[in-house]
């Protein structure tokens, strides 16, 4: 059995890559579960360098990444160059981060009668699943692995479907970067098809999943793992509608609104996790009309990352309809590969209702737009929303008498709370945060991105009257990795 | 309905406590989502001079408490006076670490173009359900109550049938206390009965479940949390075969080790979680014969908690030795009220399986005493146990050549690991871990006991170009709540 690689752009095969047996998944989960006592044991700076490696790597193959990223995505040289760059910033962040060694949470109390001290302790294998929208930023060697290399962890990947060769190439770019940068084997290993992730997430040996893509996909891992012997933590980053909410004041500058609003929705042909996909304007801000133009004028053409995705965008448009929306504009496909259409559905805000298809993500350049009659039909209609990763909140400024009491609520409904800006886009910073509640992640008090992403993978034990050379380097007396600590309950961080 | 309160020494009625009705289930929960925005804005220390008055509370009905208490639980004055104070220690402490803010994980990015702020929010309302055996340090104002209350997260607490009258006796003393304090109704909500159980966790207004039993109890609460349109948290933390180990070196102490171990293990009738459940030791250390020995000195004469658990003891025995185990030693029950027997059983290291009996825990005065023969068949039985809360090293000291390999090898399967002592009493302290993978808790990060419990009850969000007014105080460029934050990446602690 073969996965096949389409170009999105016309539908033509790049290529096949054989499917993982079954011994080859058993394979692949054991040598990563040989190695994680080996990765577990290294000093998180040496981790570091591991990671700046494959850094190094793949900025060294950039043109080839971009080339072969492009001929499975049709996401273009320009966004697919970022996102080389991107995910080589990524491997460095979170290897500083490693260093600095904060995640572990190391504790230690002296006093009381007993010595306590308490670290975070590497899961063990991880199974990474990518996304299909971002190959290379959440891919093979993105976010969900590099953090968990980062904290310690042995990784098996499955490959995307969306772009096998992509994945295949990437595995043995990183392969070797980790091997000459003296690296264990086995620390990462790949696989692929379908049977061969079920396979993954079954493995005794996998400690933890990480998954970014749409509800469906992450629920039914999350599902599996559920049924296992012994359960797993599943950190699933899924799909969701994330709103963007105007307010009065901010209404006279709908025409500007609707624009940003409509390149973050269009962005990457709308297939962003954080794809801003409700806009809930005041009435009268004509806010459906501005968004159909501001859409006729930038005149997308999109093309979908897979045939399915593409069905998937007119039959999302016609369910939104048939669940009450009403297309103010639509974009024809071109009829080219993997195209489809864009559109602006406009509905009432009394449709928007729990189990509406209306409130349900749709992958693509779709977007739903609702005009509130006032703050109370606004606030119900923002009760009534999923959980989500992101909400944009546009407002007049800083003195927008809405602004702090919005702030508040979204922030309780949705992973980050942006303001006057767009959600797309996420910085892979200390202080970033993307996840969200439930559906939006399996794990609201996860992320995928940022420097807690480490935190995921990292268990807390306590060792109690251990002596000092049987406990973990950073509990013991000399701190020799130098990481932050509590001691006694005071904070000490090393200089 | 009722639910019937009994002594458990003679079996007698100490009274009824009525069920709450469907109605007054919906009525906590309504009343602690109406609080939940008033605790989450409440500055912390705020909260900790709540939790403070609950303490005093506790302190100042010690007597009226401690003997309630043994009327319900039999577990004796002493023990339960200790659990008085512990319970108060507790709440001072979750409120200091509050205060502290360091749990928040506050963080603000001040480069790369945009203003991004990482915080902890209160998840909302959380339910909790106590343990049988720790009336008071488990129980309605126990570690859950104290570590969400202190996080800004109103409780409503399912009474536990063991001891329904002291738990609607320190619900009212504590929900006193608040009041008293300043602090808003509704914070604090008690329900009582199996169906408000049930009920409290499907309550969509429910953030997050703590728990602290039985695996049944635990996993059918994660099952029925799991089922929910919007699933949530669950945090249960329940029962586990706790394994010691002792090395070669140490098996010349034998004696010794088995009266420390007896005295662990028959503890309040050896209803603690981390009651050391199996004893692994060199062969030829005979001990069986030594814990036996122990056991008869020791001479326990076990009162359970309840008529089930009573029950569950002798059942227990009989399965242990169906599944293979040998009795070496055997307590009568005494045939008052609900006594039960105490029991050593010796078994091969062959026997101790997954699926085997002989592995999982028999809550009470009743372990399991194994031999190895070597370290390969030491440590193939330590691959072989389920996770657990602890595990206890006993070795000859720090020159013990088994000591730093066996220490690893435990702390990859359990939560906390002690080394020359045992694994009974968990101080609340900011190392504390009270936790294990699987199925020793269903969220293997979290801890019930310790600094960390607060980590549970909030979920990081990310604030981007959020007007400072507008945001959470711990983030707000002033940091007024004066928390520990990451700027920048750099650690900055408040002096």
């Amino acid at each position: 059995m073969t996965e096949t690689s389409h170009d999105p752009r016309t539908g033509a095969v790049n290529g096949e890559v054989a499917e993982s047996t079954v011994e080859e998944v058993r394979s692949a989960v054991r040598a990563a579960a040989a190695v994680a006592p080996v990765a577990a044991a290294t000093p998180p700076d040496v981790r570091r360098d591991w990671l700046a490696a494959v850094a190094d790597a793949l900025e060294a193959d950039l043109e080839a990444l971009v080339a072969l990223a492009d001929a499975e995505t049709a996401l273009g040289a320009t966004r697919l160059s970022g996102e080389v760059q991107r995910a080589a910033g990524q491997l460095r962040f979170y290897g500083a981060v490693a260093a600095d060694g904060g995640y572990l949470r190391a504790a230690v109390d002296t006093t009381g009668g007993q010595h306590l001290a308490r670290v975070g302790v590497p899961l063990g294998p991880v199974a990474v699943f990518g996304a299909s929208n971002f190959p290379l930023g959440f891919g093979v060697v993105g976010n969900d692995t590099a953090s968990a290399l980062a904290a310690g962890c042995p990784v098996v990947v499955k490959a995307h479907p969306a772009h096998p060769l992509l994945s295949l190439r990437l595995a043995r770019l990183a392969q070797a970067a980790l091997a000459a940068a003296g690296a264990p084997d086995g620390l990462l290993g790949l696989v692929v098809g379908h049977r061969a992730g079920v396979d993954l997430v079954r493995a005794p040996e996998i400690a933890a999943v990480g998954f970014t893509g749409s509800q469906a996909g992450g629920l039914a891992l999350w599902r599996i793992a559920n049924e296992r012997e012994v359960v797993i933590p599943v950190y699933a980053e899924m799909g969701t509608v994330n709103p963007v909410v105007v307010t009065e004041a901010a209404a006279p500058r709908m025409a500007e609104i609707a624009a940003g609003f409509v390149g973050s929705a269009t962005l990457g042909a709308g297939q962003f996790c954080t794809k801003p996909g409700l806009l809930l304007a005041p009435a009268g801000s004509r806010a459906a009309e501005e968004v159909a133009k501001a859409l006729r004028t930038a005149d997308p053409a999109p093309i979908m990352l897979t045939a399915a995705i593409a069905e998937a965008v007119s039959t999302g448009i016609d369910e939104l309809v048939a669940a009450g929306g009403r297309p103010v504009d639509l974009v024809e496909p071109s009829g080219l590969g993997w195209s489809a259409p864009a559109a602006v559905i406009e509905a009432d805000p009394g449709d928007l209702r729990p189990g509406s298809r209306l409130l349900a993500e749709c992958f693509g350049p779709v977007v739903v737009v609702a005009e509130y009659d006032d703050a109370a039909e606004r606030d119900a209609v923002l009760a009534r929303l999923q959980g989500a990763l992101a909400a944009s909140l546009v407002t007049a400024g800083p003195d927008d008498p809405d602004g702090a009491a919005l702030a508040r609520r979204l922030s309780g409904q949705v992973g980050r709370v942006v303001v006057d800006g767009w959600p797309t886009g996420v910085a892979f910073t200390w202080a970033q945060q993307h996840g969200g509640p439930w559906p939006a992640t399996s794990a609201p008090t996860a992320t995928s991105v940022g420097a807690a992403a480490l935190d995921r993978f990292v268990r807390p034990v306590a060792f109690q009257d251990v002596p000092d050379a049987w406990l973990p380097p950073p509990v013991q007396q000399a701190n020799p990795w130098r990481v932050p600590r509590r001691v006694d309950g005071v904070l000490e961080v090393p200089r």
